[in-house]
């Protein structure tokens, strides 16, 4: 078991840091470290790739996937992505790993990296670990989603789309509604939307909204229905069955009345408003099934954009291989 | 859970349909929607691959394979079968798929369809599920075994097989002998049997034979004894240990002296008649091992033949693509 | 289940065999049939390859790997050199498989040969499954850890790694360290030293030693500390929790103030002496952890020369194929 050092404790109050990278990427492990120019860039590039006017090439550079938490689209898009950028991508699955011979985490990744990984992308249930493996290993790594913490990718995907559809960010009205506190996905948007110079409002239940938030400049509240109608983009956050042991929650009838987005409520949104959601979708739960399959609603959109932008993200990381 | 709409529980008695593709393919989920025409056509590709003639070219279309079922061979004939055709495979294993999130099968599938993949490839416990994706994502579908329903590319390279050896199997008396009601293997072989003109005869205990397919002129028989010394080709099913749960059978010696292809039966064969099995074998059970390893046995050409055969079914699919 | 003829249960004692292959490799199954000269060729290889003067070419041949026991570092390292050969590797993950269907274990690896497989790599829990299957397939096999038998690339990694830093082994004094009776590679690792001429040995508790060791000029005993400011190098083995029913140890505090390398031990090295240890490190057991740090120290060299040596091995099976 890997014991994280106090200073890979990512506290979520930290703010991203300003003196930051400037177009030199060593990692991508979260978007609180991330500028508005850093973004900007990503985005800049993924436009680019999208339009057919560039074309990644990582000339067979090899990236090692770690996935420590189960995941098919996150893994497989990291797949397509380093295929597409002409990088030669392995997978690793932890279930059938040498780590059940009680192997530090540390010295199993070191093993990876030493057979000539030129980046990594790792996914676990502690926060804290891709941060850990960057400082440990000196190797640029992609946080895939570390416990409650980021998941970069997905917010640079989310910011990416809502662009796509609504133009620059700056401004615009984003509400982000669901388990804010255990929500990555949250997070990384959140940081994102604010270097964007968007107006970032969250809504979940009391319990499970971090009210330090609020020192950010996001707005808080627990009633979906006052703001629905106001904003430029939903972005709901999936019910995680999956790590959900030990959290306080309504019934699932009673979260889809007071915090789903339910057909009703959709049909209160402004006619150019789009609705995000990382999936994958509990249908009937945080989203109406007749909202997910929407017009408003861009969700195959944000898949699609997702290789896109793990293209761009690997550019930036691994253009000096090229 | 997926529940299959009404039209996608497919019945058995239905006759393949005479309407049908004439070489402009857009799925392979069964071989009773394939004309003689159509199964022609991908025989001669597989046999022009097969003599070096013709190379499929997918230039680096995804196919992606998403196996409910455990396999080896067909998992890696398919994968095989794609990157010789200079595409790029992928495979998902559903037990670390976040199906076990609570997605449903067309979210999930929708999903990895919008990352890229020009084709996918399914097998799946229940009957008709490729079916059900064909129709939801409007991308060519590849059934690689549904329930009791089909296995097509069997069925094909099992044909292409018999006629590799014995020419065109118009009129030749082909032997199936097992549980056929529950064989999706025998099902396919029957329906593209039956489009060529041979005469069928199926064999098994009586409760696993289902009698109406007298009706489209198949031979029904419980006595292998009777028949064994007239057939050009005996396929002998397999023993689905892994799936009889509720279903009434022989003992296994039992089953193995009225059923199975012994050596005795074996040295009753026609000497220009061949024998086939889908594999996995169970040596001693339907069939002998010296049978299975028996100069007139054709199995590992089988399995060399698969991987042709779906070269040519991935062409057939996707040569808009090329 | 297979059993496995007599004549493939592998006897510790036999000696390698004199009469042996001279450059024209159809195996890598163990160390105790490879000469001086075979071992001197693929060293020779991977040390060109390391160079930069040498890039084996495998036009595209498959080359498939099947594990029948956990691992990630072999898998990924095998993974790595066949696809940096311009080969095609394929892995099959036994769990996932058909033999879960009760297939033989011939049967399924002749399927995979006959689909196209230029060469085999096998690992399996019973010493001798290797073997047999070349004997059976008539099929390049390479043996990645059969049993308590043989791990012949971690064997020839270990000596090229020490050669490169220490020059030739002729005359070296190599201590290995641990459970010797049960271990694959004190066993590949003892093969190569003696036919390279250096002076070979071996420590650990006296149940886990073989005394017969001794026959082949073998040093034995059980105090390390009698021979560590003595000794080249020294392989630490680890100690496989995951294989140790049965077998009687020491308690672990026990087992590190015996055998382990302390770090008060690693301090008594020769300067110029090597630490090689074949991962994963039980840290604080088998090595101190500021040993496993130590600049003695050569783990992860030996992870690197490991894809290297593993491309030469391809290269020395497969260079018919270029």
């Amino acid at each position: 078991m890997v014991v994280l050092p106090r200073m890979f404790v990512i506290r979520f109050e930290t703010r991203y840091d300003e003196s930051r990278m400037s177009e030199t990427f060593n990692h991508c492990l979260g978007l609180r470290y991330f500028s508005k120019s850093d973004i900007r860039y990503i985005l800049d590039i993924t436009q680019q790739i999208k339009l057919g006017l560039f074309a990644p090439n990582l000339n067979k550079a090899m990236v090692v996937s770690v996935f420590f938490e189960p995941s098919t689209r996150t893994r497989l898009s990291f797949e397509i992505a380093v295929n597409r950028c002409n990088g030669q991508p392995y997978t690793i699955d932890v279930s059938t790993s040498s780590l059940s011979k009680g192997e530090s985490l540390v010295d199993m990744m070191n093993t990876i990296a030493v057979m000539g990984a030129s980046a990594l992308v790792v996914r676990h249930s502690d926060a804290g670990v891709p941060h850990f493996l960057h400082e440990q290993l000196r190797i640029p790594v992609i946080n895939a989603g570390d416990g409650y913490h980021e998941h970069p990718t997905q917010g640079l995907l989310d910011v990416f789309t809502m662009e796509d559809h609504l133009g620059e960010m700056k401004n615009k009205r984003v509400l982000i509604c669901g388990d804010i506190a255990h929500s990555r996905v949250a997070k990384s948007n959140i940081w994102a939307l604010l270097a964007l110079g968007a107006n970032v409002i969250v809504c979940g239940p009391p319990n499970l909204l971090p009210t330090e938030l609020a020192d950010f400049g996001v707005e808080c509240t627990h009633d979906i229905d006052s703001v629905i109608g106001t904003v430029d983009v939903v972005n709901m956050l999936r019910i995680q069955f999956e790590r959900q042991s030990g959290i306080v929650m309504p019934s699932l009838a009673e979260y889809r009345s007071k915090y789903g987005l339910t057909l009703d409520r959709y049909h209160q949104l402004q006619p150019h408003a789009i609705v995000c959601h990382p999936g994958p979708i509990n249908r009937g739960i945080e989203l109406d099934s007749e909202v997910a399959d929407g017009k408003q609603t861009v969700i195959l959109d944000q898949v699609k954009n997702g290789v896109l932008l793990r293209m761009a993200v690997l550019h930036a990381l691994l253009k000096g291989n090229q």
